[in-house]
């Protein structure tokens, strides 16, 4: 059947049986239906005991690679079939598509894509590969000869970082902010936490209808109210906001998720007017791929127009740095600090201290800015390539959002429905993204569809979009 | 008045100054009612811009080392009046004081201890200096060979790392799991807040009462009804937990947390046996320090002797480790496990991949091992020097919890008040912590003092308890 890989063999000996299992059920060497060895069978080739091929197959069990038959054994998982038990067992609100969509590409691809697919336009992969690592470590084996990285930093984050933070969002996004008002966090979701967590309840959540999903079950969650509003093709409207206090608006103009479109100036200034005419309106900007624009002139952030103090400014170093890095950040205007600092000051930071002052060194040397400027041109030139190969299709397709970050949104107008342009193309083994699943309410009439292109080779981009062109050319 | 040390010239600017002005002002060198000279003068004696010294003054005023008096300028403050600011201007459920115990102690030491404080008994200090730091870069340093160092482990943590905690958990504890149930949390606040989200509203939290405050926070603002649960000396008490259902237990068997009592096998077996009455019933345990034990036969863990899966484990390297490493751990049972995955699955893993690799590497390699049998010699030999030094007191106090942790309490029958003790002690310079501010309800008649001694030298310790035999003895 197969042997462990010998380097393998005297560390996590379960480990290297689930990942060696796992590859050939992904490879299609093992498809759907085939009978797993017996544990004991399998227990005794390998020379490892019973627990530990049980604890291998519960994992593989777990990620709905295998199923039991009762009175019989583990057998590989049909992954079509899988996709509906996902949706009836997980929560209601989230169909397995959207999870997808929603989480770590990584674990998407490892959980839930079937064998088939040869080409992943998964919308959160970034190029890892490029990620300049001998950097990186550079400045933190600097970083382990400072005493502070065994101590734990205040509540916010380390001082030294937050002035770092606060002078390269106000070079970059014209964020304007001391580093009294920055806030770390692990991540967007641990910092949307902390914001749900301190905001009174009886203030009620608008949001962007589509929407980043887990922002909208967070804030729910907590016990807020949350109130869709609808997108146009400038973002998020502002009528209906009208006559609305006690509200947070959450939105992303730099590149409506999962939409793509970035808000005007025009939009913006209204947004900020709304907010400014009463005193409990707040917006909360996710700026969450902002350092990847392809035009010439970026739109302001919204922070840095913001004459009201109004704006919860929110970022992320998981696309520009490496997902691994758990490191958000936010920025309080001062009258949200002073209900931050009387709710939830006492509590720990969440972020590693090693990898704080690793950042912070990462951006002193530099080595951040050279590697923007890099990934822009790398990532300007993958979406070339993908418009590219899309072009055949140019008389039934509009394209919104190709201007900024690793993904884009495509309107087509070829008689297809949503589910059959995504259902069409993973007939010929590649993965689109539907874009209904972001949808609280009102959902589209018009086929849309999500492409990321931030994780492809250029081959992969051509041979993907030569097949799409194939499944969805009328 | 002062000069930038010139290696910290180029690096954060108004960090070197607000770090010098604190020294100045904790040293005493500026006294109470100081003024400090205005921005514009030292911004010009030190060739900065008014804007860095105002970030830095900006921060000694948070953290309410200065304060501004209008028209006038900062002025150092008075600490013992700065205490009483706090408590205006904080949450109301806290205390200036209970803010202290509750927080990281270098934050406490740095921001509200008054400058006359010689010894702080601050109960979760540790030797953080006794950390075998060369040994844990080595292991991280082998970790940033691996490539999957720079990638997002699972939800619940690297599956290898997972293994190792699932087998340590046994070894050390008898806590039978599956590498399946552990979840990795940034802190086990981080992993009650998972608690909090993923259980359902109507679920009611008994906690023991006094208890760790910040459970009782998050758990309330979460939604969930928290009912206090009296503590007598065997612990949490099961009698009025009777006839409820659809109840949580929280509770610190091993350590009472801040009382320091040792649950006996006796009354977890009533608290096991209350659980397995009722369908949805479960106990939270918080094995906290379960790691420093002195005595020869700890009581084995409630999840080690739960024979129905009610049991909800958690533990912290806080203590153990450093606190720096962001990292504990939640042992579910299956059935929680299932509404885990349900709800929350999709949402990051918060902890540093590189710090997951590395406590796996610290732990393979035997080096915690050493370090914890290194460690519970040395906290036990504090913790004797400490009862030694209180010897004089002992026909007016009865001591609690000088068996395991860090800290233990102090029941004062000399007809002081607790604040009597506390503050009688400050006026000697020493700190030492009050227990009234941990109960919710029904606050205790006797006297009681914390004192933790994990982070005081011998020195320190035989000079602090001198003092408070000075202070207290009648």
């Amino acid at each position: 059947m197969f042997c462990l890989p010998e380097k393998k063999a005297g560390k996590f000996l379960y480990a290297a049986i689930y990942e060696e299992l796992k590859k050939q059920i992904e490879s299609g060497a093992f498809p759907a239906g085939t009978k797993l060895p017996s544990q004991r069978t399998l227990g005794t080739k390998l020379g490892v005991s019973v627990n530990t091929v049980r604890t291998a197959y519960t994992q593989l069990e777990l990620e709905g690679f295998v199923e039991v038959r009762p009175k019989s054994g583990f057998y590989v998982c049909n992954m079509e079939s899988l996709q509906k038990i996902g949706s009836q067992r997980g929560n209601p609100m989230l169909t397995p598509l959207e999870k997808q969509c929603d989480q770590n590409p990584e674990e998407a691809k490892n959980n839930f894509v079937p064998a088939n697919v040869a080409i992943d336009f998964a919308p959160a992969a970034i190029a890892k590969e490029k990620f300049p690592s001998t950097q990186w470590y550079r400045c933190l084996r600097s970083c382990l000869e400072d005493p502070r990285a065994l101590e734990r930093t205040p509540p916010q984050g380390d001082l030294g970082l937050r002035q770092i933070l606060a002078d390269y969002l106000y070079t970059e996004r014209g964020v304007e902010c001391t580093p009294q008002q920055v806030i770390l966090g692990a991540g967007t979701d641990s910092l949307l936490e902390i914001l749900s967590y301190i905001l009174p309840n009886q203030w009620a959540l608008a949001m962007e209808n589509p929407v980043y999903t887990k922002a909208y079950r967070l804030f729910s969650r907590m016990g807020h109210r949350v109130v869709p509003i609808q997108v146009d093709k400038q973002g998020v409207m502002t009528e209906p906001l009208e006559g609305l206090d006690q509200l947070l608006v959450y939105t992303t103009p730099s590149h409506q998720y999962p939409l793509g479109t970035s808000m005007p100036v025009g939009r913006r200034i209204q947004l900020l007017n709304w907010a400014g005419r009463g005193k409990f309106r707040f917006i909360v900007e996710d700026d969450y791929d902002s350092e990847f624009r392809y035009d010439a002139k970026p739109v302001p952030s919204l922070q840095s127009i913001d004459q009201n103090e109004r704006v919860i400014y929110l970022t992320s170093f998981s696309r520009s740095v490496a997902p691994a890095l758990r490191l958000s950040v936010m920025v309080l205007p001062d009258s949200i600090l002073k209900i931050y600092h009387e709710t939830y000051k006492d509590f720990v930071c969440r972020v590693s201290t090693l990898e704080q002052l690793t950042l912070g060194e990462f951006i002193r040397r530099g080595f951040f800015e050279s590697h923007l400027n890099r990934m822009r041109t790398y990532y300007k030139n993958k979406c070339k390539r993908l418009l590219q190969g899309l072009k055949p299709l140019r008389d039934t397709v509009d394209l919104v959002g190709e201007l900024a970050g690793q993904h884009l949104t495509l309107q087509v107008r070829n008689g297809m429905t949503e589910e059959q342009l995504w259902s069409s193309a993973l007939d010929v083994g590649v993965r689109v993204y539907p874009v209904s699943p972001f949808f609280m309410t009102d959902f589209p009439e018009s086929s849309m569809v999500l492409l990321g292109f931030g994780g492809l080779k250029d081959e992969e981009i051509d041979e993907g979009t030569k097949r799409l062109v194939m499944a969805w050319h009328k």
